[in-house]
């Protein structure tokens, strides 16, 4: 199996801590490094949160300190409802040990430049908080868009309504700006939104399977992912589990066979009522090129057997 | 070729002209009937453009008067975005002789309920209006629901923006309450929005065509159509030509593998910032029932031929 050279660009995050276990585990995936994010929480939380999992793996993937705060603003106040839904730290108020590593000494947007530069068409880019790395590299260097192989967000929301707001998905609405800079630059990429995610649930029958393993990293991630189902059941978005948000992109950007797609050139509003939603471009709408894949549709169940049998044949080892 | 039978629910209106044109013309519809709406104009106004319409092409169909007005209110102004694009009259402010036939004696919503138990699954619904006579059909009969062929209805936007406001398109946007309820009500349906009918653009180069005919018809539709692309480039909507809105919902009737689809349960909103946006539910995210099909590409080349094929042929008689 060849095996992809893989960014991941993380505001971890319960969901994003999911994501970075499964690309770790996935044996096709080369993760050359994690781009740290605002998002969740906080760029210097997030920064550590990645760093203290890829301890629990025993690996020494570096981490790319990333931008701490959206484009054209100059701070950056966690949503209540982050907390609400990832804990105050990110990870479920649960504790690792301090980091062995420190953060790399190379901004996030331009290890990214570095890495396309390197590996061009073989680099897959993986975004699962909001797209402010992205667009700042964009604008350092506007020949990544055609050099680099192949982006897999997640974000967005073209066919549901969205999670912050009616409008909006998340991710988008921390920074419609950059997201949009992101849409419509020409890079080869496909959304993975809430169209999709929100089909994908996990439950606590399948935490209790991870609990059952006994090692640290099993335990660990079952905790952690029950602290997330349970928010999802106390802010009524799903009864019954938590969707894989981050996760799916990994596994998309890996094997698009999970998802149907339509091809669409895609905007997103960064103002009026409707900000941060994303959207066809109607301007657009005759146009061959600079179209992306969305996802509108999952087959959850291969998606989540196949997730479910990674984790746990790679939580129980650690 | 096995003949369907068709109703046409129309708002007549310069593109529910061209619809009737398009349905008359072609040999696999047996039109049994339209059903009229306010809409685009006055339904008073409407039911009389679709007979004279009928009287232009010798044809015996009657029209049958439906709802003068939306769900929740008992009065309707035509909409003067509606005027600078239908004319004052709906039909470009073009002059037809008085029509040879009243209005049926029968109300469209009843007339639909009787033939959908005469024709059962070998009905299909098309209206191109707002859904307020369906609506109040499935009021008085819901078991129209599960009776009916099929119902491909020119309304919506999923992918794109609207075209009354950026959440709402216009049929739509004018009984969003009626609509819901179409949408939720688990008929077999297919939504043809814009998503697909902004890709179908007739310029003045085929009416030209037209023209050159020389039949009454055939300068008549000409001249309407003209009247259409010149307030599509006037409001700023479309510089090249005009959409086929309602005649590709026509089209896609009797064949529908001019467009690709989404399976998705649909819901209309009624209140608030994005009244009147079609949108899919996520509350029914994993229902595989009471979905529609909603039209997200069109085969644009294909249909315009074919289009262009039947009402030259057929304009040419008249």
């Amino acid at each position: 199996m060849t095996e992809k050279k893989v960014i991941l660009d993380l505001d971890t995050g319960v969901d994003d801590a999911l994501a970075l276990a499964y690309a770790i585990a996935n044996p096709t995936i080369d993760l050359i490094g994690v781009i740290s994010s605002y998002g969740n929480n906080t760029q210097v939380q997030t920064t550590e949160n990645s760093l203290k999992l890829i301890d629990l793996f025993k690996e020494d993937i570096p981490v790319y300190p990333g931008a701490n705060h959206p484009s054209g603003v100059d701070d950056f106040q966690v949503m209540p409802v982050s907390k609400q839904i990832h804990g105050d730290n990110g990870i479920a108020n649960l504790t690792l040990p301090i980091p062995t590593h420190s953060p790399a000494p190379l901004a996030g947007s331009d290890f990214l430049i570095q890495a396309v530069h390197q590996y061009g068409k073989n680099l897959t880019y993986i975004p699962t908080g909001p797209l402010t790395n992205l667009a700042i590299a964009l604008k350092k260097d506007p020949e990544i868009a055609n050099l680099i192989g192949h982006i897999t967000l997640m974000g967005g929301a073209l066919t549901v309504e969205g999670n912050v707001t009616e409008a909006a998905e998340a991710n988008i609405y921390q920074d419609p700006e950059a997201a949009n800079i992101v849409f419509t630059a020409g890079f080869p990429l496909t959304m993975v939104g809430l169209d999709v995610t929100l089909r994908t649930l996990l439950t606590k029958k399948e935490t209790a399977k991870w609990r059952r393993l006994g090692s640290r990293a099993s335990k660990f991630y079952a905790d952690l992912t029950d602290f997330y189902i349970d928010a999802y059941a106390d802010l009524d978005i799903d009864k019954q589990g938590c969707a894989l948000h981050d996760p799916l992109a990994v596994s998309v950007a890996i094997d698009p066979t999970f998802i149907s797609t339509i091809s669409l050139p895609m905007k997103v509003v960064t103002k009026g009522d409707n900000y941060g939603r994303t959207i066809g471009d109607k301007s657009r709408l005759m146009n061959k090129t600079d179209v992306a894949e969305v996802a509108t549709n999952v087959d959850a169940e291969r998606f989540l057997n196949s997730f479910m049998d990674e984790m746990t044949n790679f939580l129980v080892n650690f």
